[in-house]
């Protein structure tokens, strides 16, 4: 529909030469580059994103990614740390990657602070990236899988995906890696109804955190409960007898931590020899390609100034109250079918 | 892209005759076959949707549109109960909507059952629709704003609109309401970092339920924590002088619902002598055309054998890891310019 589109096709767009070399050579400075070239509205930036990303492509990197949620309070950053600091000291390479699609009014991230760990971010096997602000779920979900991509090609081994929140952002990373975690805190049987089901249903690992202190029995109590209402969840076929499983963790005291990591490792090295890793990343790919074709066929829409004109035309009826919504949508349709 | 959906045009759509009449009769019978109408993912039904919503579009009723939200446990149907109560006996007839995207797994409604308002349901100037299951949250809230328009249609004053959850389904319902109210239960100052910024923001009102009984000194004090919150988010332009606000209820005992319900016409008063009210009205009808017709494009996406046999062949590339979904996306959108 708008022919300015396909005079600068994305696949020949001009790339710094050496930036997807220094990425492969795990050059930080060329990751942190490339996924703010991932971030950027602008189209000459989403071009050579694209064509960054399908270069990179050959390079068939592979990291372990989990996903990891939790609500306000439960300790996310401080387990986070310690957890990302275990893995670095087995010598292995760990990125962190924020999800906060936060409001759509306030815009702001309330988390994308390198402070919360101060650890870790010094770490230079770690490499720590915040949200972007200002972005729609839509955006942060492409932006996020990109910069996922980006850390694997750069040869991290880890990639966790923390997530904010109760709801559509988790759909949306539970579609991204090969792993869910959900982090909780210690609460009563009664809280447990609390969790929404969906958010239960995704978690291959429920960890419960704060298990320390005179939290401690509170949190065992937490874990049986969990253990039991994952019982009652019908088990996925993909997984092993026992998954999902449901854990203690002291992130401050630094407790459980190998334990749960060696759970992931067993329950990703399962779905391997099962087939069933390859075959979700092969379900996400297709998954993330159909979505940015509808994106695209989208933005065409908001591009053209005939079809934009003739939107306008239409909104205004039906904010008049001429017209009803689905009615000027059905004409405007019509139009668009020449 | 699809000549089918061009032969048969929404607007010269066959609906039954008298159905149109029926609903501006206040039938209720009529109004949960429309309903079931709109809900219907036939395409001969959503034809019959379109022309149906269309002529009743000319009736110009209008109901006062409110959003209630608030997280599972705050006594939410109670709540709704009691105030619906309360409006039925001011001779006002109450229409309540249910919006539960649920999870996209287990697709199921943990709410949508009519014995949760019991008395309510059994009152004959009340309405009580359940959310339907198996809906994606685009669908429901096309479901639910439309059905919002045969309520009005039928005469309704008040339609409620019960949201559960924090996140996307709130920014959707506050999409399509006049007034938005946040049900929250007594808590400890601590906890209120809890409650998602952006929900907060949306607020017109806080209903601080159970403030009854053991709970109500907990509950007074929760009114003025949020009082306190909501005096540091900025006054909206559309809003009077202490607004938005921060109130104790109790449901059980049927208490501070009519001081509830004075506060939100006092709130939709202001905002009708300054405008607001219609402007915003005339934005979202807008914004829901807008989004009928993205809709629209991406099912004639998936409709199209030809498209959906080159989708299917790129999809595959990025399935076998040959082309990042990007750069296979980019391709596609080429194929589909001519």
């Amino acid at each position: 529909m708008n022919p300015e589109i396909s005079e600068s096709p994305p696949m020949t767009a001009q790339i710094p030469a050496d930036l997807a070399a220094r990425i492969l050579a795990s050059d930080r400075r060329a990751l942190a580059r490339a996924i703010t070239l991932v971030e950027s509205g602008r189209a000459e930036h989403r071009a050579q994103a694209t064509a960054l990303l399908d270069e990179l492509a050959g390079a068939g990197r592979q990291a372990l990614r989990i996903g990891l949620s939790g609500t306000p309070g439960v300790g996310k950053s401080t387990f986070i740390e310690a957890f990302g600091m275990m893995l670095t000291g087995q010598g292995l390479k760990v990125a962190v990657l924020a999800v906060d699609p936060s409001s759509t009014r306030s815009g702001g991230s309330i988390l994308g602070d390198k402070t919360r760990m101060e650890r870790l971010s010094r770490d230079p096997n770690a490499f720590i990236r915040p949200s972007p602000s200002q972005a729609h779920l839509g955006g942060v979900a492409r932006r996020t899988r990109e910069a996922v991509s980006l850390c694997e090609a750069a040869g991290f081994d880890v990639v966790l995906i923390e997530t904010v929140g109760v709801g559509q952002s988790e759909t949306l990373v539970a579609e991204m890696v090969d792993l869910f975690v959900l982090l909780m805190a210690p609460a009563g049987g009664d809280e447990l109804q609390g969790v929404k089901r969906g958010i239960m249903e995704m978690a291959d690992l429920i960890l419960v955190n704060k298990a320390d202190g005179d939290l401690k029995p509170a949190a065992m109590r937490t874990v049986s409960d969990y253990a039991g209402a994952l019982r009652l969840l019908r088990k996925r076929p993909q997984d092993p007898e026992g998954f999902p499983k449901a854990l203690p963790v002291s992130a401050i005291e630094e407790a459980g931590l190998e334990k749960a990591w060696e759970e992931m490792r067993a329950l990703a090295q399962w779905r391997r020899e099962t087939g069933h890793f390859d075959r979700c990343r092969a379900e996400q790919a297709r998954h993330w390609f159909e979505a940015e074709v509808r994106e695209g066929l989208l933005a065409r829409l908001r591009e053209d100034p005939q079809i934009r004109a003739k939107m306008r035309e239409l909104g205004d009826a039906v904010a008049e109250g001429r017209s009803a919504p689905s009615a000027a949508a059905a004409a405007m349709l019509g139009t668009l079918e020449n």
